[in-house]
C-alpha cells in the first residue's frame, strides 16, 4: 500500500519536487504513486506508466510510477495557463476516488494554483474544500498545519480577519476542538490529547481590559470540551503559547484564526510543515507552500515540506488502516 | 555613566532578577544603579546606600547600589499589595527625572502589575503610556520588542483585537513607521533601515479575497512611507515574514496589532526579548515578561531577559550620547 501524489499545478514546482521525493525515496521501501502527465518527466527523471497500486510498488525503486492524467498541451514551467486546469482538477479527483476504494492509503497533494483554477471555473476556495465535497462532508473539513515541533488548528481560516472575529463562536469552537481531539485519538495516536486554547486578545484579554471574547465565547467553548472529557485548557495569551517552554505542555494548538496558527508554525518550522486536512473520511496532506511559480523549473525548489507530507501520510494512513482492522 | 533600573513590583521576581543582574555585571565595567528598598536586599545580597551617579560607580563591583525609594511596609514575595503602589510609581518617577535631566543614560524598567497598580489608583494603562507622560509626550509612545533575531514594532498594541482592527488607519502606519525609521537610524546606527510592513489579513489578503485592508490601508501608507524616502516594503502575508529565510531581508517589521508581532518574537526568542520604548527624550527598556509573582523569592527566574534589556539600555544611551555630541 502507498500514497496517491497529486500533479499540482504542472507550472509550478510540484514536477520538481515529484522528482526529487522519488530520488530522496526510491530503494527505502517509501513509494508512492504519481497522478499526472508523464510528459512533464521526459528527459528528467525514469519514469513508469503504471495501471495499478502494485505495478507501482513493483517499479518503484527503478522509476517514478505514474497513473496517466494528460494535459491538454505543452506546459512552460514558471507560466500558468488556464487551459490545464481540467486536469489538475482530474488528478485531484482521481487520488480522491483511490483513496475512498481503499486502493491507496492517501491524498498527498502537490500546490496548486487558486486563482489559476477559478479562472478554469473550479468553484472552490482550495483544495481542502474540494476534498470534503468529493467525499460526500462538506463543511466538515478541518486544516491542521503539523511540523516536528508544533500542531496547530485555527477555528477560522481563509477568511478575512474582520469576518474571522465576527463569524467566531462557541459552537464552532467546540465542533473543531473536538474533531482535533478524535483526531489526535485516531490518527495521531494519541489516547487522551491536551488542548491548548488560545485566546483571541493581546494577554487573552487580561481579565476583560482589552477584549472580552475570552470571557464571552472561548471560555464557555472550553468548559463544553471539558464537560466532553476532553482536556482542554485555557485562554492562553496567544503570544507565549508557542514558546520552547510551553509547547511541551499540549498535543495541539487551537487557534482562534489563520496567521494566529501559522505564523508560529511557519516560524518555527518554515520548511517542513505539513498540511493536514482532519475530518474527512480519507487521509490528506499536502506541503505547506504554494506553487513558487518564480523558481519552477530551475531545480532548486526544496523538498523537505513534500517529504514530510509523504512520511505523514504514510504514518497516519498505516494508523488508520490498523484502527480499521481493530474495529471490523 | 550608567542606567537607573527601578523596582518594579517589590513582590514579584524585580528583586531576585536585580541581584542576579548584579551578580552577573559585577566587575565588568557595566554597573547599573537600582532605585528601591533597600530592606528588600537585606541577607540576599551586598548592597550600598549612594546618592548619586559617581557612588553607585565606585562600589558597583563590591555592593550593588541602592538610590533609596522606601516601601511603606513588609514585603512578601508572591503576595502583591496595592499599599507598595505609591513607592513603585515614585521609582519609575525618579529613574525618569535622572534620565532628563541626563544624570543616567537610559531608564530600565522592572516588571511591574497593571492590575496592582491599577486598584493603587495609577491611571495609565501600563509602563510605556506613563514614561511619555512623564517626559511631556503623551501619545508619541512607540512599543518596540527587539531580540537577537528580529525586531518588531506594533501599529497597535494594548487594545482587544476587534477595537485594534476598528483604530487601524493609514495615518497610524505612517507616523509609526516614521518613527521606527527614524529610531533605527538614530539609536541603532542603521544608516538606511529597511522596514517590512506586515499584511492584516491571512496571505495578506490575497488580491482582496480575504479581506481589503492591505489596498485600502496599508499600500497607501507603505506609498507615502517611501514617497518620504523611507524603504519600507510590503504588505508582505504576515505568516511567513518572520521565517529564517525572511528575517535578514529587513531591519525592522512594522505589524498591524500586537500579536503579530509578539508571537514570533517570543517564539523565537523567548528569554532574550528587550521591550524598547521609542518616540521618548529618553532611552527606555525593561525585560519583555511580567512579574511572575508565582516564582518571586524562589530563586528560579530567568535573568536573560533583563540582562539583555540593560545591555540594550547602554548600547543606545552610549549611541544616543553620541550622536548629541556630533550635533551640537
Amino acid at each position: 500500500m502507498l500514497p496517491a501524489l497529486t500533479m499540482g499545478d504542472p507550472a509550478g514546482i510540484g514536477p520538481d519536487l515529484t522528482i526529487k521525493a522519488w530520488e530522496t525515496l526510491r530503494g527505502r521501501n517509501e513509494a508512492f504513486l504519481w497522478i499526472g502527465d508523464p510528459a512533464l518527466l521526459e528527459g528528467r527523471a525514469p519514469f513508469a506508466v503504471v495501471e495499478n497500486v502494485d505495478q507501482a510498488l513493483a517499479v518503484f525503486d527503478e522509476a517514478l510510477p505514474v497513473l496517466p492524467c494528460l494535459l491538454p498541451g505543452k506546459v512552460i514551467p514558471g507560466q500558468p495557463d488556464t487551459a490545464m486546469a481540467g486536469a489538475v482538477i482530474a488528478s485531484i479527483e482521481q487520488a480522491t476516488r483511490l483513496a475512498l476504494q481503499g486502493d491507496v492509503t492517501a491524498v498527498v497533494t502537490n500546490p496548486i494554483s487558486k486563482l489559476v483554477l477559478k479562472q478554469g471555473g473550479f468553484g472552490f476556495p482550495g483544495h481542502t474544500e474540494f476534498l470534503a465535497s468529493l467525499c460526500g462532508v462538506p463543511g466538515e473539513e478541518i486544516m491542521m498545519l503539523a511540523s516536528p515541533r508544533l500542531r496547530v488548528v485555527p477555528v477560522t481560516v481563509h477568511v478575512g480577519l474582520r469576518e474571522a472575529l465576527d463569524t467566531l463562536s462557541t459552537v464552532r469552537i467546540v465542533e473543531t476542538g473536538r474533531a482535533l481531539a478524535l483526531a489526535l485519538r485516531r490518527n495521531f495516536g494519541i489516547t487522551s490529547p491536551r488542548l491548548a486554547v488560545a485566546g483571541l486578545n493581546p494577554h487573552a484579554g487580561e481579565g476583560g481590559v482589552m477584549g472580552s471574547e475570552e470571557q464571552t465565547l472561548i471560555q464557555p467553548a472550553i468548559d463544553l470540551l471539558r464537560a466532553e472529557g476532553i482536556a482542554a485548557t485555557g485562554p492562553y495569551p496567544p503570544d507565549t503559547l508557542f514558546t520552547d517552554l510551553a509547547r511541551p505542555l499540549y498535543d495541539a494548538a487551537l487557534c482562534m484564526y489563520h496567521d494566529q496558527a501559522l505564523i508560529p508554525l511557519k516560524t518555527l518550522d518554515m520548511a517542513s510543515g505539513v498540511n493536514v486536512t482532519l475530518g474527512l473520511p480519507i487521509v490528506r496532506t499536502s506541503p505547506d507552500h504554494g506553487t513558487a511559480f518564480s523558481i519552477a523549473g530551475t531545480g532548486t525548489a526544496d523538498p523537505a515540506s513534500l517529504l514530510a507530507a509523504l512520511q505523514m501520510a504514510r504514518d497516519l494512513g498505516a494508523r488508520r488502516a490498523m484502527s480499521k482492522e481493530t474495529s471490523s
